[in-house]
């Protein structure tokens, strides 16, 4: 990998060869990769990337942390798609509002391109078997991508996972362990079970390939935007990994000439669970907190990248905002009904933030936003019926429909 | 629109002026839209279409009924993903295998291509309010696009429709009237409403443009083929609107001279509802039969699309195959374990076909087959786990998770 240049300890510095199944540094420290940028500047600019004609996260290969000749994965991972949402934007009271609904990804969220990266660094370390811990998408997205690539997969769950998440894992045939607790307890079963039987390790923050594979949704964004840098770029926070990987990715543009300026991260958490943002309103280190929240997939009490994340939101001078659950059903309709696109509850909460940082003068009506639609709706339709409602029941008579209009005002 | 000669029907051959209102002829028949070939070829071919930078459906406008000045609509439809499924063809024992995962669409099915087109259509045709009928992918997708575009929709569903389209539908924004009776109550009680208050008909068959947006998954099929044309295309029927879209499309190419054969068709329905498959097998007219199938979106027992759908399949000198519904489980579980693919259960239902028409020795298994997956499977959970089952569940301890394995002979 010419366009490597090491794997680096965020906490004590030490550096490490970029192999393949590197995980977390001798002192306990999360890794990041490393770049030669001189390197990628000399094979790679915006206008080589304008003639590339694949359509997936694998178009910025000269960005990647992958080995020359190692093939892509099967499913088509990225290149989601960028909704100008004008709407949207007059509800809110903001100027300019783009969403990028990465709900349209295979398995149908963000996660597919962390593990469609885990898949490849899995094949070039020789490994059979891929495993994780998850509140939901990271396992179905790497349930999905492994079994499309031949891998098979040991996946551990927090029992509160969504039925919709579950079923994906078990139709991709993973080996799926249900576990009775928290997502914390799910994490330290897997990680036993991990250096038990030596599987290749697809957790979040352990792994440093991971937010080089996330980071691919800010190299799209500012490619759809033709390299136009919005003030701000909205996202919601679990374990930290996406805002971590999605700011590394501006930065990598940044370093190699193909943006100007770098945006401001808007790190939305749920009010209910929300130990990052804390940490960045207090100045103080961040403390684990309980778990309460329906967006299941940032229900993360004791984050896994707190570093990275909390790096990443001061270095680009970050808003930080939390809302409640209230919050993040409203802006479930507010999307669907504005943008037709249908969120899970975390994948909406970077909208739900952007709203409420409006509402807080955290940011300017005069802004132009980016909001990341991390998972789509059908993951959880418990909770889309929950936003929006159950329809009216009729029977098959036009007077009976006419009744159902009347008694809910409804005129045609 | 240059390109457009007529709208005919299909059964009496009166021919209309293609206006964006018009239903159906006269005399009851489907109306079909004819074109200008002489025309569309000499402003469209293979070549210009490979410098098109729209990765959508309107790639395809020279071969669609709008007019020039339309715009597209918001939601990103189409150019959907072509798997090669090497994996799959194998475990079948088929030479030469892809999927279309037309579940990755803006609303998971391949029904958002005539739902963008109706939104087209009706905005052509000055209409602010869509209707229609549907088993639960129409509704969801017109309900998506109109949405996006500023639409409001009136929406008839049975009341079995699964939760994640009724969760979309209620998400959107769509007035949803769940009908308490079969699909054919259903339609009857939309078709009095728009009547009664002239919303722009978005139901199947009656509406002639929405099988010129369906026939976009054939046409991406081809170019992504490099036009070399397969051996079969295998189709779930439910209505028969999707499987006459797509042999008008393949039509059109070769009328064009875009490809210079024609592939023959599979048709697929559930064993306990194929009204279609039945006549084409019998030779005698079709009859309605009861819809008793798991896979709700091909559960028809009237199909409003008979006449068309018929030819398509007698004119292609194809393949008719029925399906049990533990044999559109087992093609749920197939498609997900070795492609990474999660299609509901009318989505599977061509995959399905495939299988059993190899099993019948109806096709050679030196073939090539393109088998469209119709829907995503996060539609439908409850199948979803149905077909693959639930996961073992464990308290967060060693002991626990060893004894779980060692329960189901699980050795990693």
């Amino acid at each position: 990998m010419k366009n490597v240049r090491c794997a680096k300890c965020t906490k004590c510095g030490r550096e490490y060869e970029a192999l393949p199944g590197i995980t977390t540094c001798a002192c306990g420290g999360i890794l990041d990769i490393e770049y030669h940028y001189d390197y990628i500047k000399s094979v790679f600019s915006r206008e080589s990337l304008a003639r590339c004609g694949d359509y997936s996260m694998w178009r910025y290969r000269p960005f990647l942390p992958v080995e020359p000749d190692s093939p892509p994965t099967p499913l088509r991972v990225g290149w989601s798609p960028l909704y100008r949402a004008d709407a949207l934007a007059q509800a809110l009271g903001l100027h300019t509002l783009y969403i990028k609904d990465d709900g349209q990804n295979p398995t149908a969220s963000l996660k597919d391109r962390a593990s469609a990266m885990a898949v490849v660094k899995a094949r070039e370390a020789g490994a059979d078997t891929i495993a994780c811990s998850s509140t939901g998408n990271a396992a179905s997205s790497l349930a999905g991508n492994a079994a499309a690539a031949g891998f098979k997969t040991y996946i551990f769950v927090p029992s509160r996972a969504p039925k919709g998440k579950v079923a994906q894992l078990m139709i991709f045939g993973a080996t799926v362990i249900s576990v009775d607790g928290s997502y914390e307890d799910t994490f330290e079963l897997s990680k036993a079970a991990i250096d038990r039987w030596g599987w290749y390790n697809r957790n979040a923050a352990i792994n440093p390939y991971l937010s080089e594979g996330k980071k691919t949704v800010t190299l799209e964004i500012m490619e759809q935007l033709h390299w136009q840098v919005p003030d701000y770029i909205a996202l919601s926070v679990g374990d930290g990994c996406t805002i971590a990987g999605a700011w590394k990715g501006l930065k990598d543009l940044y370093a190699a000439g193909f943006i100007d300026r770098l945006p401001k991260l808007i790190s939305v958490q749920a009010e209910g669970c929300c130990p990052l943002n804390r940490a960045i309103a207090t100045g103080e280190p961040w403390t684990p907190m309980e778990e309460n929240t329906l967006a299941d997939s940032i229900a993360v009490g004791v984050p896994r990248n707190a570093d990275k994340a909390l790096a990443a939101i001061r270095e680009s001078q970050g808003v930080v905002v939390n809302v409640s659950d209230e919050e993040i059903l409203a802006a479930m309709r507010l999307l669907g009904r504005t943008c037709g696109v249908f969120g899970e509850p975390a994948g909406v909460t970077g909208t739900a933030g952007v709203r409420k940082a409006l509402e807080l003068s955290l940011i300017d009506p005069d802004s132009s936003v980016v909001s990341v639609v991390t998972g789509n709706g059908l993951k959880d339709t418990a909770n889309g019926i929950r936003a929006a409602g159950e329809p009216m029941l009729v029977k098959p008579e036009m007077g009976a429909l006419l009744s159902a209009f009347g008694a809910r005002d409804i005129r045609p």
